[in-house]
């Protein structure tokens, strides 16, 4: 009998679990005592959020890096018949971080464990539902290219794509880099393609602002210069 | 004072309100009276499910069709200060229904009301985290042409794009459809692609199944024949 993979959903930021998290999701990840994680001190802080009673020294839990060491452990844990949940640092599993990794092991014919994905926040869909851009056709791509003359071109294209197919694209920033990107917004994107930041998704500080790009002014820029998690989307709103 | 429209996830099939909502999206819902919904029926059904004691004839439900009527009762709403819920037909408003037009309606300077994305199921975000391929780069592009030629056109270029940059691609198809998708994604993907297929996600009956196209056989195949909620993948498995 093989074990069964858990994609556990951590937060987003201070939010309480009961907020953003099914009683499912939290049930699994207080009753599972097997863990792949990226980073450990940052899953046994969430597992300790949730059950406060609960002795996490008891808990195994191995860190996703060095990665063929941590597919070594999950593949024996799940040949042994123990099931194992999966926790990234921030949201779901699979998204930006190595959760992936153990996902396509499971999915491998030597192991073929049932891979069960659990609901929690994600901040790609908040930002996405709350941006009132096609939700139907989107493309998310991760952290575009950090020197500026690459990362000017990189939003150049994107927003060819919004204005030839209509399409959302979806990029995050590192949060330092926060006041780069929003005076790189304002320089590049053609004024007609809205712009939606949105800041803390699904945690408190939550602030979520959409308009055309040449409706945004300074003083709504400086509301997001601040360190804090970021979501950009360039799109077209519907309706 | 301005309202605020929250947007609430509905359930994506058969599943318990608890394995897949948190407590606060439940109780939300149990306390807006008022809701912008794009099928009545349906959202009633799922009121109903949450609160079986609550009088659904005493909330105020609008359809979203015609859409004129119903931005203009949300926006009469919102502006009387009153909050206002969004739900569609499965998963979360605004990702392949029309919630995003309220959301944008939202946004408006005239309007200028808070929009509040809350946490529910997304079978585009849970077959994501369970396929294993790349959640850092992907693109989801709704409903592929229906008629064969340009169907097969459309699963060659993504089957490209997924072999010259290794994002992944994702799809869905209409139930009925099901078993000619599975034929042509066995014509037309290339051998080395991955192909995940996931039904009934997030709900009872959930199957997840990935691998290299070429090791996909007429047995496996048969097993997602059924009309159920299916979402297709195309990518590249990670680690």
């Amino acid at each position: 009998m093989i074990g069964t993979l858990y994609l556990l959903p951590n937060l987003l930021g201070v939010a309480a679990p009961s907020d953003v998290l099914p009683a499912r999701s939290i049930a699994l990840a207080q009753t599972l005592n097997h863990f792949i994680v990226e980073t450990p001190k940052v899953a046994r802080a969430f597992l300790k959020t949730l059950s406060p009673e609960r002795v996490i020294a008891d808990i195994f839990i191995t860190a996703c890096d060095p990665l063929p060491a941590a597919k070594a452990q999950c593949a024996a844990w799940l040949k042994a018949g123990i099931d194992v949940g999966v926790i990234s640092d921030a949201g779901c599993p699979g998204m930006a971080d190595p959760g992936a990794a153990f996902v396509a092991l499971a999915h491998t014919t030597a192991i073929a464990a049932r891979v069960v994905p659990l609901v929690g926040p994600s901040s790609v869909l908040l930002g996405l539902m709350a941006s009132g851009f096609d939700g139907q056709h989107f493309a998310f791509h991760g952290y575009l290219p950090s020197k500026p003359l690459e990362r000017d071109a990189a939003l150049r294209a994107l927003d060819r794509q919004v204005q030839s197919t209509g399409s959302t694209q979806i990029f995050i920033e590192t949060p330092y880099r926060n006041a780069a990107m929003l005076g790189a917004l304002r320089d590049v994107v053609a004024a007609s393609t809205h712009v939606c930041i949105a800041q803390n998704l699904g945690a408190e500080g939550e602030t979520i602002c959409a308009k055309a790009a040449s409706a945004w002014s300074e003083t709504d820029r400086n509301r997001f210069v601040v360190k804090a998690p970021t979501l950009f989307l360039l799109g077209k709103p519907q309706g």
